[in-house]
């Protein structure tokens, strides 16, 4: 068999992974021949039980106390994280990089101060490949073997991270493009589910999911354009957040199509814990990031505090694919704790806004040069397109290469989806005065897809499209039991018939099921107030 | 001569326009043959004195409380400014319709209920004519022939300031493709300085200026995306302000290149009195207008405190063309009172910035179809072009037609321009912890140009390519004695030469001079703050 140029290239980044990972000390002992289909019992198997107390024992919060009143050093903490990451990879190939020695000398350095040096003294944090880091030299490819050894970039946001105390330590994988909502590159192959090997882990910031989902880290940073922060959050049980664009730093990624303004992604938290949420947002906005990047929305952080009771709108589905079984349960199940707890809820009834044609917007948004430049670097590596890229490219009919005649006319279209949406929601308000609060709706049409399936973005991509922030939380798992396929169900159209033909409650063991909280424009800090209040209501703390 | 068709249909929109002004009850009399340079005088010589209390006794906070308690009704002060306007029509040429019935009906309905309905209850407001007003059947050209006749559209801020209890009262001239710094179309002609007929009125929202530079208005409706609300302001002696970028809502005018997103135009408050810059924002923003237009940023007015003594830096120039010495004897005069009243006045040193560079990047954006769009539009109307046109399309080397990667390209180019800027801004704060509050500048490198010669928009432009938020406030009048030529300059460049060479105080006999503070993005609170400390230190109220 012959080596092509872009398998040798490939092999060298993966060649160099792997040796960041060997460093690990002591050696991970006892690993399976085998891998487990759930990879959630691996840890206590091979950790040491103190490892296990570091990494699952405490919330984010409860870390950074003990961080802080040195009842744990961060090197511990750092060495904890490091192995269980290691091991997560060993899992679910969830790692491109381990940052064993720079994170280790970071946190002695963290721990020779008399002072923590800020609100994330000592806390371990993992991000997304193409991000880069802190590290001096640091390379980035973003998934593309013709950006294998490139220089990283320099992101503002790690900047305030890195001086709120934080230890960058491990980096994760994403699909080529950046834009699967799974994830598997030519570079590193695919990232599993640490619940389910046979199911995705979500994607793009899919390794940072499967990091997360295995508590190989308590919070990282993933970015989202369609989904990319909110579905593979959903999908490994894990709380994701991307707030609304322009809000947090996101300037200095090794990316593609930089200049493009049609639709903006975003960075945003992806954590172990919801308080992790908020916590992340103060740091990042606590700096005033706009006095440095002037893309940027001046506007402070601002708790938000319900003075009445919550109205919700459940989005029981978007008009275009009916969700799986187990995702209506939850649905279901958190809006009834809703109501249990005095809020009202009331239907979002979305169909006149016809999603359908959202998605055709977004998809053109996404490649308004009609994918020229990104396969134009898929060629220059001479890697092979994989499925899913040629779905959100060559499949999409609305995809055009366009004139600036052509641009505009898009971007007023989408402007009118967007006001049409902003009058709907104003208008849930007219009769009564108590305008809707956030909508509650499903994150993905199911559970995490079993691979390559993941063909279906508007769960997701809807809120994109629209600008609104979203929160992410676990809910459920599949229960076979309660969760039967609905025999009577007639699919209205070809989407909806091949996410029907997907589901049976089998294929989806111990997947998580999710839910997603979204809010009106700007209205960020509302939406995490709303997340603590119905987690509250299902007799969460 | 025959006469051309676009020549016979613009002549039918100025014989609409004419029986419009000719609606005058009762008519004006004592009109003088000759008009004079100076329009000041002309009003004592023709209103009542009734009238000329109305129109020029009062602020437009005084006006307003008139208005509230109904010491003067909504009908007299509304003839009494159309009587006005129709007076500022006959000396500077400044409208595209006089909306007599209606804005009297609108009046008559005001004054009919038992209570004012809003902030801006019986006070007349006049508008740019593309904008449109809320007359039914309103028609808008946006100074292309081809439109003459075409329906207005409906702009939300008009919405908002009608439910406040305004009267719409005027339409206002703009200059062909709204993209002068002057205001001349083949529809409606030459409007003419109000200070001097020799000299521009400025542009593009140069009616508004003329008309509120005779008191023929106290507050209006101007747009902003090269310096269209703060170049004519600043030339008739009035106020004016552009706010940040999607802070006010701006969609529904009639205008062109729909949907292009490179830079924004914003609209704004031109006005007799500094204090309803601030008022306006407060009526605009009051009613939350991000929750029917969600291009808008979410963020309330909250008015700005200073806690310390400002800090000011002092643009004296911009790196390209020298300010004629007028307007540098105002910023010497400005700057003097500032440092008088214990603020700190520092240098804005801005050459390493590049400023040229900034005005070819910002042309290119204007036009990344190259103008294809606009000129079409002209020849779909058959109108000449006018030279003024040819500079900002045809002259600006930069202007180029893009494909998307041109484009991209282009916005990431403004994107390190905005960038540097801010980081410049930010550093100024470095030494001592004090960072520069705003730049106190010129809004143009001299008081009005003589016709056809505004062809230097790099002191307004600048703010605009970095979204800033300005306010133009009026501060003195050319004085031939004090502002003698510099004989000695020697101009570094062409533009440099040209403006120079522009100059003699003769040429600019009663021309107002003003200034222009300018904020950091979003900071639109804290210039109108500045400009109340800047105009106290100036001894004024």
């Amino acid at each position: 068999m012959t080596i092509q140029p872009w398998e040798a290239k490939a092999s060298i980044a993966r060649t160099k992974r792997d040796e960041s990972v060997a460093r690990v000390e002591p050696p991970l002992q006892g690993l399976p021949d085998t891998l487990p289909l759930n990879s959630q019992e691996l840890p206590k198997a091979i950790l040491t039980s103190k490892e296990i107390e570091i990494t699952e024992k405490y919330s984010v919060t409860e870390l950074l106390a003990k961080l802080h009143s040195r009842e744990l050093s961060a090197e511990e903490v750092t060495r904890a994280f490091l192995r269980r990451a290691a091991l997560a990879h060993f899992a679910t190939n969830c790692l491109t990089e381990l940052l064993w020695d720079e994170a280790i000398e970071r946190a002695r350095y963290l721990d020779s101060l008399p002072e923590p040096v800020g609100p994330l003294h000592g806390l371990p944090i993992s991000t997304k490949e193409h991000h880069g880091t802190k590290s001096p030299n640091g390379t980035a490819n973003a998934s593309y073997v013709a950006w294998i050894g490139k220089p990283q970039g320099s992101i503002l946001l790690y900047d305030t991270l890195w001086d709120a105390g934080c230890v960058f330590f491990a980096r994760t994988t994403q699909p080529q493009t950046i834009m699967h909502l799974e994830t598997s590159s030519n570079i590193y192959g695919r990232t599993v589910n640490p619940y389910n090997r046979d199911l995705t882990c979500g994607g793009s910031s899919g390794g940072e999911a499967a990091l997360i989902g295995m508590r190989g880290s308590v919070l990282g940073v993933g970015g989202d354009i369609g989904g990319s922060i909110r579905c593979p959050a959903a999908h490994t049980g894990i709380y994701g957040f991307k707030p609304t664009v322009k809000r947090v730093p996101s300037g200095g990624q090794r990316t593609h199509m930089i200049g493009k303004e049609t639709i903006f992604s975003t960075l945003g938290p992806m954590t172990t814990d919801r308080e992790a949420l908020e916590l992340f947002m103060k740091v990042a906005l606590s700096v005033k990031p706009w006095r440095l990047d002037p893309s940027l929305t001046a506007k402070e952080w601002t708790p938000y505090k319900f003075t009445r009771p919550l109205k919700i709108a459940v989005q029981w589905w978007d008009g275009v694919v009916m969700p799986h079984p187990p995702m209506i349960r939850a649905l279901k199940e958190v809006s009834e704790a809703c109501k249990a707890a005095g809020m009202e809820v009331v239907d979002w009834d979305c169909e006149s806004l016809n999603h359908r044609r959202g998605w055709e917007i977004t998809a053109a948004l996404y490649w308004p040069d009609g994918g020229e430049e990104v396969l134009g670097l898929l060629e220059e590596g001479g890697e092979p397109i994989l499925p899913l890229t040629k779905f959100i490219i060559h499949e999409q009919p609305s995809v055009k290469k366009l004139d600036q005649h052509g641009l505009w006319k898009l971007c007023a279209e989408r402007d009118a989806y967007r006001e049409a949406y902003a009058k709907h929601w104003t208008n849930t308000g007219k009769a009564d005065g108590k305008e809707v609060d956030v909508i509650l709706c499903p994150p993905s049409f199911g559970a995490a897809t079993p691979h390559e399936q993941s063909r279906y973005w508007g769960y997701t991509s809807n809120w994109n499209l629209l600008d609104y922030p979203g929160a992410v939380f676990p809910v459920t798992t599949v229960d076979p039991e309660k969760d039967k396929k609905d025999l009577d169900y007639k699919p209205k159209n070809a989407e909806d018939q091949f996410v029907y033909d997907m589901y049976t409650p089998e294929k989806y063991k111990d997947a998580p099921v999710s839910l997603q909280i979204i809010g009106r424009r700007h209205y960020d800090e509302k939406v995490i107030a709303a997340l603590t209040e119905i987690e509250r209501a299902m007799g969460r703390k």
